[in-house]
């Protein structure tokens, strides 16, 4: 159902781009990049290629070579968003990684990379793990990844790049206890076992009550001397999966940060992460991208959008907190539309950050200052700039005309979900009308102004 | 299924009230009580009875005397925590209130009562609604709230007096809108009509890019002078009474902490209510009791219990962003036990605010302050101190023996949810074991160290 359409149209951007982002990387003009512009290698394009599908106008979409195949029957299908950048400013990646044991004796080191690729991937060769089982000493993990680019196409290239290795730095410290089935992730490495039935026991007798005065070693109590311990909390290998995804998006984040000293790299993107370990899927998210199962033929969401409607208690809390982050300028107080000067005095529709129902109040002064989120549905903004909550980059991002900084909002922390379930798409926020024309196997036309990014497994 | 038993043993507590908040009013002990401390009016218990539903050995559990009737044949049984406090911190209300039309020209005060109540609850008599029908002039809600109690029975009592007279305020402020079926609340009250389809269609050109740059009237957008609005967002009557419920919690905390300036108001509690308006149930919760529909033999929970572990990343946040408030002896991060210093150096399992998996990280001096939330389950607690997260009171609470507040981690504010179903329990937090007995039909011993709290409709 998906064809792959190659037009040779001349780029006519005419006045499109007028006021879009334009991918000419407007952080950093003059330092280079970290990675050159291209769009995901296991598409194989050659340069003439790559420029042919930033064409505006013929639009094709993008699809595997037959050539070229990626683990478990990957598809894919791409096609740019015409009118809103000169070039696609997503990103996909596709990878098999093989976690290695950490030479003994080596410091804690963040290089990059750590992890050796088993397949010589995109070119898809070598991918037979049967004739490779794993050894207890190393930890293969599949990994499908989407990143919706905004404001120039840098932090995407570099996210596609350099995320997965900061996964596999995460598990490869916690591989010895993944690599053990039955072992219970240790809480201190290297302690002595300590005797918890034994601990527990001496102190079932406590009543609620009793310990409500304060746990045992709490400041305060009178034992704090020689701290005791009702239970220790048991953690799961699959929390410590969860743990390495998360903590990678952030490393990935300070990474983009920190490379912005040297390198132009331009823009934000939103990360949405598929990793397959040890028969689990996980499915890390961090922005309004979206990953849905599909079974029998049912719909099932394995992802949430970030956006400023539905995380608006987060950032309204966050302003109301730290007030100085709106410069003066903007009101954590939500309104329906924007308040008039006419309007003080009188009585308009509000909602705080400790609200999701809507009540009046007496409009003041304040309430003019422009309303930290504002707008609806697709066209709700944070700060009147941003219409994704989550991502990575974007740590130059200002207010227009002003010294308000966006990124203090946005959070690179993705929601992690898991499942043992396999069969999923991969989709940036605009795919739905194409994913359901693909489940109804009908080939209808592609809406316009419809930006794509597939992965299907 | 439920049984009155009445108890004559008298009180013989013994010691177990040694280590437990025994009702006697630490706070505040020389002022006097705002209301005496009783069980719920609509239970219509002589002193004597009141006296003997505290006895920690027999525990009588109290239901209904059958000359009295609680609207929609309301059931209600409460027996006493053994061994926890003298008195039963827990409260209950049930109540049929009529919010009328502010008298025009009244400036908006906060006097309370403002709603009449339209029977003489609790001897439930005048309750004929058929006999007196809704006028557009007014609106009836039906009202049943539980308060689970701690550290003292004050802020339960009080809630219990008080917190249906705030809703019916909230309300009142609503009222014409909401007796007015087909009008959408205006966004200004008194405001000209604005031709919105205008505005709407003079901005449909604007692309995505385009909007990017700034919304309309945004700072540092070119038309900052003359706002314009791309829409105005449409509230629902049912966001309305959302609003006023939640803001109604919030004034009810505010008038608790006004009230311990003259009257003794101790400890605090947990707050869910029940209000049944125009056809719909809303239910409001702030704390760990619960309200469960049970539909055709399936129990559908109708709130989430806040506690130390569902609330953890909020408390973990709030203290990562205002450390003051943890008094240089607790630390935001969370570890499976608490750390010793013999660990200073090692790896350690633990969770900051961003994460839902767990990680390892080199243990720091910093790390031996004992742990913002801590312990697991039912023994989970927040500075040491309190197992709930959320609910009212408590201004006054500290970790024993500093001067580190535990309010500012506890929100009054509740979340709340709306169905057209009517068939509800509310029970308190260890209610589950004996809601499924009733289920059940069967009639086993209550299992010992339960309080037992629940209207059944």
């Amino acid at each position: 159902m998906l064809t792959r359409v190659r037009s040779a149209v001349a780029s006519l951007m005419g006045g499109m781009m007028a006021g879009g982002s334009n991918g000419d990387h407007p952080d950093g003009p003059d330092l280079p990049l970290k990675f050159p512009y291209s769009r995901p290698d296991f598409l194989g394009l050659s340069p003439d290629e790559v420029e042919c599908s930033a064409d505006h106008i013929a639009r094709p979409i993008l699809i595997l070579k037959e050539s070229r195949r990626l683990p478990w029957s990957t598809g894919y299908a791409e096609v740019i968003n015409a009118g809103k950048s000169t070039l696609n400013e997503d990103q996909a990646r596709c990878e098999v990684l093989v976690v290695k044991r950490r030479p003994s004796g080596s410091p804690m080191s963040n290089r990059i990379p750590t992890a050796r690729r088993r397949s010589s991937l995109p070119n898809g060769e070598g991918l037979n793990l049967q004739d490779n089982p794993d050894s207890s000493e190393e930890l293969t993990f599949h990994y499908w990844a989407l990143f919706d680019g905004h404001a120039g196409s840098g932090a995407a290239v570099v996210a596609s790049r350099l995320l997965h290795h900061h996964i596999a730095l995460h598990l490869q410290e916690v591989l010895e206890i993944l690599c053990t089935p039955n072992l219970v992730p240790p809480t201190c490495l290297d302690e002595e076992p300590i005797n918890h039935l034994l601990t527990v026991t001496s102190h079932r007798g406590l009543t609620r009550a009793a310990s409500l005065r304060g746990a045992a070693g709490a400041p305060g109590s009178p034992n704090t001397a020689t701290p005791r311990f009702f239970t220790e909390k048991k953690v799961s290998h699959e929390s410590l999966v969860i743990g390495a995804i998360e903590n990678a998006f952030k490393d990935m984040d300070v990474q983009i940060e920190r490379e912005k000293a040297s390198y132009n790299v331009s823009g934000g993107c939103t990360a949405l992460a598929v990793v397959f370990l040890k028969g689990k899927l996980y499915v890390g998210n961090a922005g309004d991208s979206r990953a849905i199962i599909i079974r029998a033929g049912e719909i099932i969401p394995m992802s949430a959008e970030f956006t400023p409607e539905s995380e608006r208690q987060r950032l309204q809390f966050l302003a109301y907190m730290q007030p100085q982050l709106l410069g003066n300028e903007f009101t954590h107080l939500e309104f329906p539309r924007r308040v008039q000067r006419k309007e003080v005095g009188k009585r308009m529709l509000y909602r705080d950050f400790t609200m999701s129902g809507w009540a009046y109040k007496t409009i003041e002064d304040n309430d003019l200052k422009f309303p930290l989120i504002y707008g609806e549905g697709k066209k709700a903004r944070v700060l009147a700039t941003i219409g994704v909550t989550r991502g990575l980059g974007d740590h130059n991002l200002k207010v227009h005309d002003s010294n308000i900084y966006i990124k203090p909002f946005l959070s690179c922390c993705p929601e992690v979900g898991s499942t043992c379930s396999f069969i999923m798409l991969l989709l940036s926020l605009s795919m739905c009308g194409f994913v359901y024309d693909a489940l109804n196997s009908s080939n209808v036309p592609i809406t316009p102004n419809v930006q794509q990014n597939l992965v299907m497994v």
